[in-house]
């Protein structure tokens, strides 16, 4: 597989009026997306509500996207799970109905980092796809050091990506990127830092905003070496980000004036 | 089925080497509860770890343990999930395979009260067994009133019963018999306000104290009508019981002293 790179979209889960996962929406939202040019699709997300679906929804969402894609883009399963043995359930059967990667977030407040890596090299060896570590201290109650996240992808053979979420997240990808030479970074937040993140190395971003086209945009132009221009559309639409607050990104305290001075950008 | 009382000891699950449910120790540690006397056997809760078992496992302790009980207490299932549509899941499953009742905590960090009371209801509506409202605020984060759950009752009409965890539980268990006449409480925190719930109306407890033969002798004490010598026992027991400290009650701050003061107890 090609490196996962540019937009991999974390996509919603729709429901019926009922409840139930509404696959009609589901692949007219797969298309949605695709039309608009994603790089990937990573399904089953905490914006995919994965946590509040049975089993049998989740294999419901992922043949559904897997038939709607055709391989046209590499698909992320979330495998999240608050135990080791259910994430790896949940990842051998993601890998059997196929998925090209799966993304898995420590579970919550697990903070020993000898568990940490235990727990994902117990998933990594039961299966033989990539793994992408979910860096989401907000809803894990979990923080991973840039050092820690370089001993994973020593430690586990498929650990080969970083989904990065915690903010301010340009800073930390430099911090990695001193770590390891081989990881390759996504960033997130809702795109608000994207091209701070693809000036800091970032391959592309992993996250769930509903414009697609827009990310799409800047990291074509961002890629094709215009940076200026790139950063020019970038600050045009996420400078007022309503996203961009303290209270949305947790222990964040840059606002985006910082990273154009000087001394942080 | 007779109203849920005494000693409903909540399990662990008992797990192989390479961290597998153990049946065979699963089986050995029912017969060990009903050998010490239990009055009913709360399984995969909390306790249980059954946030870390797939689908499947959580199938297996049901079906291991109703086969092992063989109809000789009452057992509960716990059927916490982050949605409502899983927990739904749940209880159906739990009601097909023998559940007497089901014991429900509110999804993580659900606090607004109309969602919780909805979440309940449509529990309620699937199954036609009773519920146990789990008021557990310190691994929900939710932290229930005791008009909440006298609403619970009103609303939701197989909601009879509250295992209760809100430390210091004996002043919880006055508040919510002041809202309700009709709901039945069952202590917890490990039976260290045992004697204290008693007297303030608790039905019995549901909790996962290791040696439940001691609460057996309390309870058969209580209410022999020797509450003297109950109490002599329990406090000969619990005075310094391990558990007893404030971090362990999440928002605890009475010591057991208060509660032989006229004041409080």
């Amino acid at each position: 597989m090609e490196k996962l790179h540019g937009i991999c979209t974390i996509t919603i889960t729709p429901f019926t009026e009922d409840g139930q996962v509404d696959l009609p929406s589901l692949r007219n939202l797969t298309n949605f997306y695709l039309d608009n040019g994603v790089d990937g699709l990573t399904i089953l997300g905490i914006m995919g509500e994965s946590n509040k679906l049975t089993e049998a929804e989740r294999m419901q969402v992922i043949k559904e996207t897997v038939t709607t894609v055709q391989g046209r883009v590499p698909i992320i399963v979330g495998c999240t799970a608050p135990g080791t043995d259910v994430a790896i359930h949940y990842a051998k059967t993601a890998e059997q109905l196929g998925a090209s990667a799966i993304m898995v977030a420590p579970p919550l407040n697990l903070r020993n980092e000898q568990a940490i890596i235990h727990h994902y090299q117990m998933i990594g060896d039961a299966i033989s796809i990539p793994i992408v570590v979910q860096d989401e201290p907000v809803t894990t109650n979990v923080t991973m050091s840039a050092k820690l996240l370089a001993q994973l992808e020593r430690d586990v053979s498929n650990v080969e990506y970083i989904k990065l979420e915690e903010a301010p997240s340009p800073i930390k990808i430099t911090q990695i990127l001193n770590e390891s030479d081989s990881l390759t970074i996504l960033g997130g937040l809702g795109g608000v830092y994207f091209y701070e993140e693809l000036e800091r190395g970032a391959n592309g971003t992993m996250t769930g905003f509903a414009y697609p086209d827009v990310l799409k945009e800047i990291y074509q132009t961002y890629t094709s070496g215009e940076k200026e221009k790139a950063q020019r559309l970038f600050f045009s639409l996420f400078t007022s980000h309503p996203f961009r607050s303290p209270t949305r990104h947790g222990r964040c305290d840059h606002s985006k004036r910082n990273f154009q001075d000087a001394e942080y950008y």
